[in-house]
């Protein structure tokens, strides 16, 4: 099986690279490409998994391909951007026609659950699994959701609980392939792109809980020339977090774990969400009562 | 150093981050966004470069920069569409500084060249460098130049020396970083933006030469339903080239070596390039006097 086989049978299926109003090529030229209305902004985010360091060696294919979307996804629906259509780099260390069947499985189900097609790719070998998914998603010219519109008086809102991607990492490092209960929070996130969508225009600043949520309310704090108090017990945390780790363990996670998915925004009021503090005079994040040294997923620390 | 230090470093850039009138939102936010005029279509195309696949280990990262972004733009240059911006994703098995600086430095130095910012990107940890380009770029709606388009009696073209960015190859993998003469044509090849807009009201079909002449004409073939008939002693073939392997071993890169990121296109007639045949009835190239199997560069044969 050559590269183009290898697309043909895995890559360009109707399921996968179906069209929309915005599809102007698909894959099979040089480049593909949308024509958009010109009161649309194109957004779009670029995103990369490494086997061994985002997800666990042995993952189930499926789960992988499933993660690598949503995580991108997320990244639009912070924006309140619907998807349209994703891009593909995948470097593979072997040609396994199984883990490819399985792996195409996932994508399907990820673009026909968000509506979003593959548009085109690239398609390598190399010693390590890496894959990269650009996303692209349209909003109405200038009503993105953006890290910078926090305004002191709002309050700061979370779309659901908190912490579950993070301790879910433990136990899909334990087994890979687990994926029930907490470890589905790591598989299959669900990006939120309909509750954007409802949020849009109460919130004045938004983005996706991918770094940690004392991280990435730091983002929005540094972005917006503001400070935010939160309230620790108002934070939501689920009860499959609670019941694995207890307590103190669960809102550890939280506040600095990461790889969420769900939104953290700032509005003057929301019938939405979750409220779990307020945007003060200042320059970053303080959890009441608590000594945070502001933690996150970085790498190179 | 985290990695928003060293987004911000190496990345975040004046001479790297410019606007342009497609500008919407730069890097920042979750997503960068564009905005165009509904008579335009976006193109984008994505491709990955693994060391000790795509280049030799210990290449100079200014020319692995330069080449990455390079290859990707001649995708655009295949469809004549003008760049208006890329993204970067970034794979790194360690944090060298330097490295980083010299990588930065050629990523300026091919988005002032071709005019193309860098909008946004994401840099993880690895095992391997894996280096993922995506571009962009604006067409006239419905006037980007396909595959498909070629018909009986055209002829085809090519858009200069053919063979180079092959025979560049084993002088880069005896001396990473030789980057003069040959070897030049391996690591800044030269996408054919400029001259693709020369092209493109009298072309009836193009694409860029990556994979190999001969398997690059047969995806016009397949995709055009055509077939053609290429004279070898009208394909183009640099000085450099014919005297580092004399003419035989010359043609032989030009037909089946890849990696040149020259143009190879179909036309009545048209008064640029190197006329190398004609599209005449039929499936397939082929190649007057030789018995080719259709070969080019493929992963996984």
């Amino acid at each position: 099986m050559n590269e183009f086989q290898l697309i043909k049978q895995y890559f360009q299926q109707p399921d996968l690279n179906f069209s929309n109003e915005y599809t102007a090529l698909k894959s099979g030229d040089d480049c593909a490409a949308f024509s958009l209305p010109s009161d649309l902004e194109l957004h779009f985010s670029i995103d990369t998994l490494v086997e061994g360091v985002h997800f666990p060696e042995n993952a189930n294919p499926f789960d992988i391909a499933t993660r690598a979307v949503a995580v991108s996804i997320s990244d639009l629906a912070a924006m309140a951007a619907i998807p349209i259509g994703f891009t593909l780099a995948i470097t593979l260390p072997e040609l396994k026609q199984d883990w490819l069947q399985r792996f195409s499985e996932g994508l399907i189900q990820a673009a026909q659950f968000y509506q979003c097609p593959l548009m085109g790719g690239d398609t390598t070998k190399g010693p390590t699994l890496v894959i990269t998914v650009q996303v692209h998603g349209v909003c109405e010219t200038g009503q993105s959701l953006k890290r910078s519109g926090a305004k002191e008086g709002d309050k700061v809102y979370v779309s659901g609980p908190i912490g579950d991607g993070a301790g879910a990492l433990p136990l899909v490092i334990e087994d890979p392939c687990l994926n029930s209960g907490l470890a589905k929070q790591f598989y299959a996130p669900i990006a939120q792109v309909g509750y954007a969508q409802k949020i849009k225009t109460s919130a004045n600043s938004c983005l996706d809980i991918s770094d940690g949520l004392v991280q990435d309310l730091n983002h929005i704090c540094h972005a917006s020339g503001v400070g935010m108090t939160i309230d620790p017990k108002a934070i939501p945390l689920s009860k499959e977090l609670l019941a694995t780790y207890g307590k103190d363990k669960a809102l550890q996670y939280a506040l600095t774990g990461g790889d969420d998915y769900q939104l953290a925004y700032t509005a003057p009021h929301c019938q939405f969400g979750v409220c779990i503090g307020e945007v003060v005079k200042g320059k970053q994040v303080t959890v009441q009562g608590m000594d945070l040294s502001s933690g996150g997923f970085q790498h190179f620390i």
